[in-house]
């Protein structure tokens, strides 16, 4: 499994359990409104930067990002 | 500490551990001949993208990157 798809599957479960939408993400990590859409799709490449934006948002380890959860 | 020095760590010592150049690493990676010294000194913030070729190159898991050791 891509580590893209690896971050989006890891990024949309976090944000469910906070119970934010993608908007509220996106405005609470200071990222464009459409952005965590474009993660959680894959379209786009996160940097660590916007991983540790979006790891403070939801008070969450930014290594489990990137970790695979069978 | 900041994620990005976190990773800068981690990818020194992974790349010492290998044994291998800057240079070898990142030709290994597919990356600019210049970019992992950039990494290595926080220069740059590196995408989930990155972090994958880097990640196979050095054989490393890819949260390791990102986790922060005592």
């Amino acid at each position: 499994m891509r580590l893209r798809s690896i971050f989006a599957r890891n990024l949309r479960l976090a944000r469910h359990r906070s119970g934010l939408s993608q908007f509220e993400l996106a405005q609470m990590a200071g990222l464009d409104r459409n952005y965590v859409g474009k993660l959680e799709r894959e379209e786009s490449s996160p940097t660590v930067d916007t991983i540790e934006a979006l790891a403070i948002a939801l008070d969450y380890d930014p290594e489990r990002f990137l970790t695979f959860f069978e």
